[in-house]
């Protein structure tokens, strides 16, 4: 299978854009492989994703960002290009819970997304054992309110020590400062209810307490509003009255996963386009 | 078939409670078709729901009542008794939008809950033409800020006229005041978004906004907090970025359709009962 | 809102297909508002669906057909072009159930879909009465074994007749000959079972039988192969021991009112392309 | 919290049933925490769920068996008593796949359901590692054609060995003969289609040629006839044309994990009645 370029690319609309860029493609020999477009007419915005077969493409790989950028620039676009053989690097930071970090481990040694899990951040030492099974580094960094920044600090020097990509938080129940997500905004997070229904705190509780008949989990990207970020996928579960909130916990774990993984996936992926607090995903 | 009585149980949870109740129907003849119980164990709640063959029952219908209340009594139960062969009577409350008042009558009309449609109130005119295609009263009730409660009034009267055991609000617009509510509390609303998400107006153009990838509905009693009352159904479908508000709306009238209809027949079966702010529902 | 033109092509995956039509669209000063493609790499095939707004587009509708044909014939591509302000008509061939047929009149005058109701079709008489409420031409053309070819020489002279772009079968409960299809290949179906499960007749009764946790619909083309038709749209309801055949009818009725519809809106809005027995559906 | 028994009973439908069973719980002074009942009238057979705290019940454990087959005989019924604190003992069988594997073995240290995994066996040596991962004894036992009979033997004696409870075939992806199936009768399977649809090898390839836009898992158990068991639990996904089969074996793999999961937990909470070839599943 030969490694492919994808592009993602965002711009006010105006005509001719798919012709530009397929002509861009097609011009230096490249065989598309998926080509998706969308047009948000409220915002006057297109959006698009193409990707194609760097086999047979005859612009050189370290050629096609100063190629594409004299397209670009003349359309004010925005724009992201990836190469399916650079693996990115995650790191994933939990608290105590173990059921969306074993789901990831598990993941990626099947394949299902292409990235290395280089490091493991976690605020209790209860899943270092995990980490150490798994062969993957462990960090432990307690978090109270007055160590916070300091630990933050500690946190990006070991982003950037890892060469990490993006952040995931499987459960890691600690709430990121402005400031960090400023110096790193690559961070995905599974909020434990469908937002915004139930944000914050105990999700499960109050959802229990509202006599919900339907609960639900959502994979987000993180921005400084706590839980506002913009959603990347949700999926819901029927609960009745013979439901507890221990049964709400335990059906939820399970939507955790999922979409957490999902939406882990479809980032690596390079799916996902970002506009103002929404998402395009290009399945 | 045989017509059946229905009993609706709750009581402080105590042994013995099951026996009692079986024993009271088996000791009469009775030939239970569905039994069910729950127990709220965080309430320290007993909730069933028991219904029997009428035919061979030993006890005449007018002496049920009686009887049961000499056992409910030292329970300290809450308890209603429901006959099969008692049509109850709504009333259908809408605006402008026909597609959950079309729902309903086409399924009252193909049997599938056993009720009359006796009255349809709108504050528009817009739909007489639905109520009169099929030989339902329609009464038109402007609502303004000033007229409120000289036309709540007039609404009560009506429903005292018809003689009407269920409001069913099916997309009717209005906020029902709590005096109304006080005096006429048996009513089934329809909002357009999975509660607690999006309360109030606009429910559509609020997930829209909040770029969510799953939209919902929800059917409740009416309390006179605004759409914090007793969840009877929800359910939920699939949006993706291409929808706009237009196919939200589009996909939620679908949603809309079905949710109240599911909730309206499970309370026209007997099959909910409420407590605190939550509802149990016996399938 | 410009009336828009729509072209499905389909055609053997070779490099510069979505630059040879974008360029077509862009050069004639083209606004496309919806491209998408999609390439079957095991059947080596490119499908796409590209619309444009007609006003700016300066080449004059009666030549975009020529004008197009000069491209796709080196391409040898199969393709169809539609335009929007070209109002698709529809026969709808019932037996005696209402429930699909009066949800998709409610949604043709919701304007759900653009298409006009022009025939409906039945074996037996009982739906005339729905016809004649909303005005709808209909014929009583009685099926049995001896007179089925007759019948279906006479049916396909009204299809002509009324000048019919679809056959939707909402509910008809006939079986369709070859030879008629072969005439006639434009009828959409809805099976009352979540094929290839429970092929034929009385599937709710076979589905109980099997004892399944869940129940479906499926909308697909007709063809020749009883059931075996590229399917257009599944859906699924849960059921629980405590439903009996009935129940499953009755909520089947939704499912399929749901599914028959969506199929054929998204084939009235040219977003199903069929190649050997699937589709493409361009949502 | 209290030790519970579990009564599951059926019987041929008769008055008086929930009264006689609710009064020799009532009268040994149980204090019923769950019960629930079902009539199949269909069947004329009456079946119920029953089960109450050990702690308060004047009646010993030993004592309950002798005493309920007082009850039980008159009446006809089958019947099971259950004990909570007694841990059932599986046996998880493999092939090369491991996800469902992991899944219950992460569930099982998560406690969402009470038993022992104390034996894993496959036919193919890749899977010993996990076991030795998580210290579960672990047989290699390849299958011929030539060998299958003696295996089987070998299969049986270490279920005997270990006092297996109960068999769950996680991607065994071997047919078991109905020989075995009499002698040990307590099997789960997971099929990786939504049954009856794509029955025997390969349904993920079935499945993606018959073009459906839904697929499925079911868990049943395991009865001579190929992929026809008693239904516990399946559920589905939505896939589109974008999805290949190795998507829909992705995806496939979820279902699998949460379909086996929760057939297996409702099993071992003794909620699963089997009457013919269908479940109760009291939930």
């Amino acid at each position: 299978m030969s490694p492919t370029a994808t592009l993602l690319i965002s711009c006010s609309n105006q005509s001719g854009l798919v012709a530009k860029i397929a002509n861009f493609i097609y011009a230096n020999g490249g065989n598309i492989i998926h080509a998706d477009q969308h047009t948000d007419f409220t915002a006057g915005l297109f959006l698009t994703r193409i990707e194609w077969q760097l086999d047979g493409f005859n612009l050189p790989r370290e050629f096609i960002t100063p190629a594409f950028r004299a397209i670009a620039q003349p359309l004010q676009a925005n724009w992201q290009l990836h190469f399916s053989n650079t693996v990115p690097r995650l790191a994933i930071w939990v608290s105590k819970q173990d059921h969306c970090l074993f789901d990831l481990i598990w993941r990626q040694k099947a394949k299902e997304f292409n990235a290395e899990i280089s490091l493991i951040i976690s605020n209790h030492p209860d899943l270092r054992v995990v980490a150490e099974q798994f062969g993957i580094d462990f960090h432990h960094l307690p978090m109270t309110k007055e160590n916070k920044s300091t630990q933050e600090a500690q946190q990006l020097e070991l982003l950037q020590h890892y060469k990490i990509d993006l952040v995931v938080l499987a459960k890691y129940m600690q709430i990121v400062s402005t400031e960090f997500i400023t110096n790193f905004p690559k961070i995905i997070n599974i909020h434990h209810s469908f937002l915004p229904a139930f944000i914050g705190a105990s999700p499960y509780h109050q959802a229990y307490e509202r006599g919900v008949k339907i609960i639900g989990a959502t994979a987000h990207y993180v921005t400084p509003e706590l839980d506002a970020g913009p959603i990347i996928e949700q999926d819901v579960a029927r609960v009745s009255h013979r439901d507890d909130v221990a049964v709400f916990i335990r059906e939820g774990k399970d939507l955790e996963r999922l979409v957490l993984a999902r939406a882990v996936r479809l980032h690596l992926e390079n799916r996902v386009l970002v506009y103002g607090n929404r998402t395009v995903v290009f399945e």
